[in-house]
């Protein structure tokens, strides 16, 4: 059974955030948007480098696409300073800086194109026991290719944001057809990245070079209303279920922040096709938990705690395989890792999951049972990479639905 | 039987263009982008006219974003003084105008999220006779909703870019999974619209206002290997099947242009819901033809004839539903009807149906066959709306395919 809460947080969204991690957000401030780099509760303004001239001019823009664009060789170039000036203690990094307390932070980045993918064997398992529980769970190709599809980049919104409960069509139990507000309201568990430097089109992204594109990750809600999806989906995929919002980190963890967690991969069996081979060291030892905080409670609950490390196809097998057919990779693109779910009850990356499609209610401390969202609901997502030695942390992704 | 060519062109692609249309675009001269109004075979460039104080700033813009974003009485007020202008034959519009001939035209607007709709009832029943024989053609949801999804806004492309042929996975007919270039290569004329005015995220648009968000229309041929998106796209839809390319044609026909070739749309049974609902007179009389022409042809012999009056869902119904989960619109969205067949063989927009799925070739002038695309061959696809009194052209859109 998935129905128990699984007690208070483990997972603090004020750790990692050393020497190890400085990760990238845009902040606004006086009326002004600058990017910042965060160093435990405060975070370094790089606009006032970019004026001391300690940093290139790409630093000083109001979101972080002029960076991301000037590509891979710039982004380490800027990192090896910041970092040297916070280990030579330039007392800079400390006049240019802020507490979170006092700053606003911003969506980081102009969005291109966003795209969702579906690389948790185990969800994709799920939900196809779920949907079609006298079939095969997996779809033939699904171990050949990383599966995925375009979403609505206009409505990714930054971590706090509202979100409204989405009214649409679905297919009620009598077969009629119904319309209101969502009645199967969900969230999903997701690692997102950003790409910079763009492509040619017609020219594939090769998958050892995929990394060079590789900006930096953070977390990903991704809002699903199951109700609406299951009536539409068939079969150009999932539209209205997907589109009215998708909610981000304000963080973004530099690629080379993740090095000391990077491992093996699972074993893919069938072998893919060469275009999506490489070493397989491209599995992430992220640690996740999932809290849901109804009205009368003061904490949230965690009701899910999971890994990254079990996820079937890697991002940069994911940007191969996007870009096979000649797409090109444009700064802003954003892409998400599908949900995140391991193969034991309590490591589901969804509600629909947790609670085996309604049939095995989650209980919260408050007396409540949830299997899907209710209006007042908050539902806050963490993320923490740590060994022992190094520690990096992403925060947390939060939304509170509204009707 | 659809196989047999149809002869030369009846669409003149430069015809249509006299003061009833004043069709934006982009172009460059001089190494400066600036937007045009074309009047005949010459572009009246709209930046001269801001310098003389006869248009508002957004005119001088270099692409139309700042212009569509400043709303629909904006735009009423830039066509009404430009037509005043033409009427009193002022001068400004002849010395301020460039030959179509010296100019090089540009992507018209930046993209904000593109959304490809599947609104052909005769195209949806065709595929669906194909793919799934043995079942009723059309999906249960069909004829409830506008089936849509998300498309790649960063591989829209201007008419005349060639089209590099995708490579990719696909089943073969021995149920092994092959990979290379695409053999089933393919078209789909669709009428696109790009929209202006941002509208709040949380609040639907309703049907009868969508109209205020329709800044202009356009030709799109929506490049598709059907090979690769047979074997990708269950569950989640199409992905690198279209995400190769997708071509627009240069010239944005404004809304209030089409007016007199609105009719009544087809009826429809089951009436949709109410947030569907209007007077159904958003059906549109326009004209369409498909030419191919191969390396060793001089013109392109017409492949097929279509109109969009048959089409079921309108370009409204497909805003409201897009909207009706509170996802927000945004200047530079771009959405395209689906393929646009009629019910007659030889009506069809793809050559899957032309062909009717490779089994009746499609004889060419020049003594070979089609089924799908080969290397060197050049889709031009036209469109032309006329009623005998108004005459409202929206040129063509070409792509060669290049290996």
């Amino acid at each position: 059974m998935g129905g128990e809460s699984k007690g208070p947080a483990v997972i603090d969204a004020n750790s990692g955030f050393g020497p190890d991690n400085l990760p990238y957000c845009v902040f606004e401030l006086g009326g002004e948007a600058s990017i910042g780099v965060r160093l435990g509760d405060r975070v370094i303004s790089l606009r006032a480098l970019v004026e001391n001239g300690q940093l290139p001019g790409e630093c000083g823009a109001g979101n972080l696409n002029p960076l991301m664009a000037a590509g891979k060789r710039r982004w380490d170039e800027v990192r090896a300073t910041l970092q040297g000036m916070i280990e030579s203690e330039d007392s800079v990094t400390e006049t240019a800086s802020h507490s979170i307390a006092e700053i606003t932070l911003l969506l980081p980045f102009d969005v291109a194109d966003y795209v969702d993918f579906y690389s948790s064997e185990q969800h994709a398992i799920n939900l196809g026991r779920m949907f079609r529980p006298d079939a095969e769970p997996l779809l033939p190709n699904w171990k050949h290719l990383p599966v995925g599809y375009h979403g609505r980049a206009g409505t990714l919104v930054l971590s706090g944001t509202e979100i409204r409960r989405p009214a649409g069509q679905r297919k009620e139990a009598d077969g009629s057809i119904g319309f209101g507000p969502s009645q199967r309201l969900d969230i999903e568990l997701e690692l997102g990245y950003v790409l910079g430097g763009d492509s040619s089109m017609g020219t594939p992204v090769p998958i050892g070079s995929a990394s060079d594109h590789l900006f930096g990750f953070f977390l990903v809600n991704d809002w699903s209303a199951r109700d609406i999806q299951a009536w539409e989906y068939v079969p150009l995929g999932p539209f209205l279920g997907k589109s009215f919002a998708t909610s981000i980190s304000p963080w973004v963890v530099p690629t080379p922040a993740l090095e000391p967690f990077r491992m093996n991969q699972p074993v893919q069996e069938p072998t893919p096709l060469p275009y999506l081979q490489d070493d397989g060291t491209w599995g992430l030892d992220i640690d996740f938990e999932i809290g849901l905080q109804s009205r009368t409670m003061e904490v949230p609950d965690i009701v899910s705690r999971t890994n990254f490390k079990d996820m079937y196809w890697s991002p940069v097998q994911q940007i191969a395989h996007m870009t096979i057919n000649g797409a090109s990779v444009r700064t802003g693109d954003v892409c998400a890792s599908g949900t995140i779910s391991g193969s034991k009850p309590g490591t589901f990356g969804s509600m629909i999951e947790l609670s085996w499609n309604g049939e095995e209610p989650i209980h919260l401390s408050d007396g409540s049972t949830r299997t899907f969202l209710e209006d007042g609901d908050t539902a806050i997502l963490r993320g923490l990479a740590s060994n022992g030695t190094a520690m990096v942390g992403f925060g947390d992704v939060s939304g509170v639905i509204v009707p």
